[in-house]
């Protein structure tokens, strides 16, 4: 079966209606109510040699900061704090100071700088490398998937299609040929921790999700989930320098936030944009109609959500 | 490194001076303090093909079973109750109804009874089959390793080297010879949620740790913790029918508790059992000395703790 289809299934043994159980399904971290005002995120993300990541130009601190950014940005896209975290790690050899040491001061580091720290986890032997992160965030006000509605206003957080222009040109040139901004998106993404936290706490997004497999796929899954559709405006598309307009609409691991905002809210928004001294980019409108369409200088075009989908596409991750 | 040393340096990179975070080391699970009276306890561990199971003889509903357990065990040898779970599966082909269906389904309904949810995840391509589980657990009172005092009493909860014989047996023999108790150990265990979280809330057990790796291992862990030794009677060590001494000592999948409690609990205890009609062991006693000593007649002889450790033994599963 197709990702989607095992996700569909999986959906079906998933607890939603339980005591404490808020959201499980199509969310980027499960949620888990403890008391009237406390939250628990709940998330996991897993890296794998040769799917993920490829050690010809990836080093194990690369790796390690990369592993944090994943999961870090799921717990961003719910407007949580992280706070805990657990390692799995797979290895077909023993594990050798030169790569662990690295590896694990740059999973750790990139960890503590939004405060969350690795409390355990387990080692294992395995024929192919693999990483996987769990972590626990907290917050008072979980921003779901859930809540867009016509006429809302559609926002990024950050210039897209970085990671995929990488990803693209490392396959024909080598790293000291690839431009650094470029390095940075895919090497150095930064999880938008911050702007996540500010909009769960003032109550600006009405929905929100982080862009890993690509804006369309994930706008489109926000549309879904609402049962409502989307038109971005092309030349308001923020794209990162190098990248072209298909990498910043369907590349992945731009690690973005994706959120809306009733109009009344704008004002709010860029006060807040102001105070963080931290962009963000007004793209288009939820509509009623479950279409999605790319409006350039006046002509309107319908596009089909696409993406990353790791069992059809070598080159991304999954959800 | 060997995987001592790795989890030596390891532990440099985690967290345990650090509000909330009791305890990160040495421990089945990651420790938080969530409020006066609450603990998260965070633990994760992860299965691969070939390395901790082999299709040739488990099913895939066997393995959901199995990575439900060897989880939910960690949460039990911490006297806690398992509350929610994430998933990570990867897998080389697109996932079939014909083996996804029957591995979820084990997985959940093994966790739901002991009321736990399964409540997201994350799928992934990957050259070798893996699933890893995260769970999160509660506790009023967690029951660590540390605790451990001279001239206390050492208990487990199962007859042991049930799995061992199997793995052994399974060598040479085909399912259908292997006696039904052996299978019933290897794919059937049965994580001790229950007592745990009595003994926990009659804090009872001074120390307690499941054992995974074996007997002498486990037992030696938790006396590292505590700076002491421990001497144990060989006629007393409940052994599974059909699995040896050896077995019992050295082998691993128990998933048995082995717990310290003060000599005056000891009818607390009996009287626990009694209730619960579930059967405990009393095999030995914490010693100042640091070292292990088996006791058989009036004989005392030094053993070495020995168990699985999976990157220079390939048939078990690690910490």
């Amino acid at each position: 079966m197709t990702e989607k289809e095992w996700i569909d299934l999986l959906k079906k043994y998933l607890q939603e209606n339980h005591a404490h159980i808020i959201k499980s399904k199509n969310e980027d971290c499960g949620v888990i109510k403890l008391s009237k005002k406390t939250y628990l995120l709940f998330t996991t993300d897993a890296l794998v040699e040769g799917i993920h990541f490829d050690f010809k130009y990836t080093s194990f601190s690369d790796l390690g900061k990369k592993l944090a950014v994943t999961n870090l940005s799921d717990i961003a896209a719910m407007g949580g704090e992280p706070k805990w975290g657990l390692l799995t790690l797979g290895s077909p050899a023993p594990i050798e100071i030169s790569w662990g040491i690295p590896f694990i001061k740059s999973l750790t580091s990139t960890l503590k700088k939004f405060n969350t720290y690795l409390i355990g986890g387990d080692t294992v032997k395995s024929p192919v490398f693999f990483v996987n992160l769990c972590l626990i965030g907290i917050t008072n006000n979980p921003i779901l998937r859930k809540g867009a509605n016509p006429e809302q206003f559609i926002f990024v957080s950050k210039p897209l299609g970085g990671s995929a222009a990488f990803l693209k040109m490392i396959k024909t040139k080598s790293l000291k040929e690839i431009p650094k901004n470029l390095k940075d998106a895919y090497f150095k993404p930064k999880p938008e921790i911050l702007l996540g936290k500010k909009l769960s706490k003032l109550n600006l997004a009405t929905s929100m999700i982080d862009i890993s497999d690509g804006l369309l796929l994930d706008l489109w899954r926000i549309c879904e989930e609402n049962e409502v559709g989307a038109e971005i405006y092309e030349e308001k598309i923020p794209i990162e320098k190098f990248a072209t307009l298909e990498d910043a609409l369907t590349g992945g691991e731009d690690y973005a936030l994706l959120f809306t905002i009733k109009k009344e809210n704008v004002e709010k928004l860029k006060k807040l944009s102001l105070n963080l001294n931290k962009k963000v980019f007004f793209i288009g409108k939820i509509i009623k109609e479950q279409k999605l369409y790319l409006i350039k200088n006046n002509t309107k075009k319908e596009i089909q959500p696409k993406g990353f989908n790791h069992f059809v596409n070598e080159k991304g991750k999954g959800e």
